[in-house]
């Protein structure tokens, strides 16, 4: 059975994660890496497999079944996306909730032209929580819905107090309050404030000489970012930082209450909850499995953008229908 | 814009629940209930609503665009199944997992001959764990899957203890056990036996001058049902078990865990769970998203058996895809 020929676009953490992604699924294969940075100073993990400019991709279009796109959302994705599509089936993780359906708009419109396939914004959050919403108000259609993020680092948050005048280094952690967790799982239905849902703590490490005090006050009224939240500023060295705040682990909660009966006087509870070691490696994990989505829908000759709502469960999966029912179902 | 027009077969317990369930939809109306009793014994809670025989369900396959089979799995189903399929778009709970690929070929056999759409095996387990412990294989290779049931009455293994002599009645709980649920849930992988897994408890009437010692080791020896289970068996009365033990609740878990990483260095852990008071009703629910999916199937010309992994989950929502993306992405 030939492999389905994967290309990664972009080689930060998520590219790495893709790769590593890539070794877990043995119908898949990595064939190649494109990247803005010089080819020659990238060292992958996987032996044997050649570094491009991404200005070169086009060149390399029949090598490639689908091309994982692991960009940026802020500034690679709304150009990147739209390209590629039109050239390779391709897949990202595109997570700017506001801005997703000017992007599909664009994105559909180059995989439409180009007959290849993009299923845009997988991951976990846009990704398998939006899945789990959906699939949550359509079987309890009078209830109501639930999202909560962390214990992680958030890596906006963290590049917003990284800007803070005074700040050398920091980490923010995006923390849901057991409290809320707790009345939702109860099936009280709770309004949820903002502030009553999460907390944030940051991890800072200040310049020499910086204002503390000035920092600690600065995070604490951003507006957007802490405003709104009960935010907790520890400062600490950059030493223990590294040590102690290097990693990237991720989670969240996403939860459905809904009534049944005849005067809704039955109630019921869905709790789908991750908890992650590595935000990226699990997300990279998530696109490769749908990679194979787009590779099997590319084969069906569908084309267009698609988003994970649009992709059955079975496309996911290397096996047939029938081991899929005799395992799973 | 015309409704979904609903057929039930069947009015048990599921069948009130898809009634119910079909007036939180708003998209779909209950159009008649076909029934092996007496129709004129049978009094709906929808008014205006006609009751059939199930013997001239056929008379009525014009005014009828998907029919839900609310049957048992061990007689009814696997008559009725292929029968409503050569006739129906149908949708069904088969939940005898053993016999669910030779029932899937025969509902679609019947199904692609008609040229309807058959969902089959469809609720929760069957249904959105088979969902679940499928996408957590897909995302998470590398790892492992756990399902737990309960706590909840089970069906089967109450009939089981009423049919031991001396016993007047009687409800079974299977419940989860909370130190192999906390190992799980902490990445441990733990090899459970099925002892390891759930225990069993029971609410047993015994009849007058039975004798209970001897009903107690009849059930707690009862091969497959109880003996490979700790169970604990309760003698109450008639009255307690009316007033206490009258519900229908359930509730369960599926876990997949996995690393990921170079050296499978990051642990992750995916859970999700359900916790009902009412199982049929929350069965019944399911049922009626995925008729909504068999009736969009069906507009498309599509024909055949088909499972809960073969449905991309926008079939289940009566939404545009450009809601639910603004919605749930």
């Amino acid at each position: 059975m030939s492999k389905i020929r994967v290309g990664i676009v972009g080689y930060g953490n998520l590219g790495r994660g893709v790769e590593l992604a890539i070794k877990q699924n043995p119908d898949t294969e990595l064939v190649a890496v494109f990247t803005r940075r010089q080819p020659e100073s990238i060292n992958l993990i996987t032996e044997g497999v050649p570094v491009y400019s991404i200005d070169s991709a086009e060149e390399h279009k029949d090598e490639i079944d689908v091309m994982i796109l692991c960009g940026g959302s802020a500034k690679d994705l709304p150009e990147q996306g739209p390209k590629f599509a039109s050239i390779f089936n391709t897949v990202d993780s595109f997570d700017t909730h506001a801005k997703i359906p000017q992007y599909f708009e664009a994105v559909d419109t180059a995989a439409k032209k180009s007959g290849k396939v993009s299923i845009i914004s997988v991951g976990w959050d846009p990704g398998m929580f939006s899945i789990l919403r959906l699939y949550g108000e359509c079987i309890l259609p009078e209830g109501k819905g639930y999202t909560f993020w962390g214990k992680g680092v958030s890596q906006g948050h963290s590049d917003a107090v990284r800007r803070v005048e005074g700040v050398a280094d920091a980490k923010q952690y995006t923390i849901p309050i057991d409290s809320a967790l707790e009345a939702v799982r109860k099936g009280l239905n709770p309004q949820l404030t903002t502030r009553q849902k999460h907390i944030r703590e940051c991890f800072v490490v200040a310049k020499e000489g910086a204002d503390k005090a000035k920092i600690e006050s600065e995070i604490k009224n951003m507006p957007d970012y802490f405003a709104d939240y009960d935010t907790i500023v520890h400062f600490i060295s950059q030493e223990e930082l590294d040590r102690e705040h290097s990693g990237m682990p991720h989670g969240g909660f996403v939860f459905r209450t809904g009534k049944t009966g005849n005067n809704g006087e039955n109630s019921h509870v869905v709790e789908y909850s991750i908890k992650l070691d590595s935000n990226p490696e699990f997300t990279a994990s998530i696109l490769v499995a749908y990679a194979r989505a787009a590779y099997r829908l590319s084969k069906e000759k569908v084309s267009g953008a698609k988003t994970v709502f649009d992709i059955p469960p079975s496309y996911l999966s290397p096996k047939s229908s029938i081991e899929i029912i005799t395992e799973f179902l």
